[in-house]
């Protein structure tokens, strides 16, 4: 008997543990969100005595193995749920990309907290507006043009990051990109029309049959300004 | 026959690159710093054209892979080159601290550049200071006691990060630790006494003979303003 994948994440965001989720999901995984099950405690009694205790959520039971950080999740998940490649090469690649979406993840973060995580937003306010300009129209379209390059060189054509098949890598774009365009959705109106590959598989990830259902769950909470993407109308522009 | 690794980072800093060469050099591997010898254009050059283009450097190449993302290719050579365990479990494991290693290094560069890589740190001064304020007295203590912790309760002792061997994990934290002694010698002089493992750790890379020799080498770049951990007397303290 296999049991349920047991996954640790503030129960209140999507966050970092949305990338997990959406994999899990689209996997039809047999999973349990547990700080949404028992409360936000149970990650750090999890962690109280463990021999490998993460840094910060999320992090993944299965059975005798817990695993944190997000990419290493998705790691060690990808070729178990049938969303990565087992061949040594791809998994890493697939990896490396997933670890290169994490960058932007913090990127995005720091727009609204370039003091550090430790003031509240309206503490470093001007501060933040000067971040996000620079994001704006530099970091966006940087990342945004290296993932259109990665679909546009995939041999097996642009439909994919990786392969001829889906990968969690293509769903944790379409996150990012989702993410962007909530946070962003004046810049993201100006710039998403530039990366066509991007937005192509940003629309086809959302419909695939299980991520659709999932979007439409109550299980999929909204972005809000207490997770890693927000909006602020004030560090949002065209350009 | 088996050919040398070509590492491709910037030659002019020590940097991300740095956490690699130290696993290179104590596993006393055949190596090329690629951009040393060729330029720095060297790297731009190799992902001109290729199918899986790393996002920026560090990436290294052996044979048909190229590896980008500083812990994923150590991920990669780890097992290769005798500093990984090759089991999964701890494979993964080791995998993790080497990402909140860094996570540490992402915020150490933020503490200079708050406001974004676009903009020079004397035009971002009074805003670095307020940040390392933050991760001067939150953020540093975190880390570092995370890191104890880690030691503390690693079943085969405190002298290495995971299991009873030396892993690059174990050179990454000597170079973490190197690196905030380096920015903030007043703060790291209060704090490192907290942290007898980590300190003694710390102590034990440095006189191993490889890295030794290393150190000593001209091929040690000095740590220096244009790196990501940087001495500015004004973004230390004692507290």
């Amino acid at each position: 008997m296999s049991m349920a994948y047991e996954l640790y994440y503030w129960s209140g965001i999507q966050g970092r543990g949305e990338f997990v989720r959406l994999a899990l999901e689209d996997a039809g995984a047999d999973y349990r969100d547990m700080n949404r099950e028992e409360g936000d405690s149970a990650a750090a009694k999890l962690m109280a005595q463990s021999e490998t205790p993460s840094f910060a959520p999320p992090f993944l039971k299965d059975g005798e193995i817990v695993v944190g950080q997000t990419a290493a999740i998705l790691f060690y998940l990808g070729p178990r749920i049938g969303l990565a490649a087992k061949e040594e090469r791809w998994r890493l690649w697939t990896h490396q990309i997933q670890l290169t979406i994490a960058d932007l993840v913090v990127e995005a973060h720091d727009v609204h907290h370039p003091l550090g995580p430790g003031r509240y937003y309206e503490d470093q306010k001007d501060e933040a507006k000067l971040r996000a300009e620079e994001f704006r129209a530099q970091r966006m379209p940087k990342f945004l043009d290296w993932f259109e390059t990665v679909l546009a060189r995939n041999p097996a054509g642009p439909a994919h990051l990786v392969g001829a098949v889906v990968s969690y890598a293509d769903l944790s774009l379409f996150q990012a990109v989702e993410g962007l365009a909530y946070a962003f959705p004046q810049r993201m109106g100006v710039l998403l029309g530039n990366y066509p590959k991007v937005a192509a598989l940003h629309d086809a990830v959302a419909e695939r049959p299980r991520i659709a259902g999932y979007l439409a769950s109550d299980r999929r909470l909204k972005f809000s300004t207490d997770g890693i993407f927000r909006h602020y109308e004030e560090l949002d522009a065209r350009d």
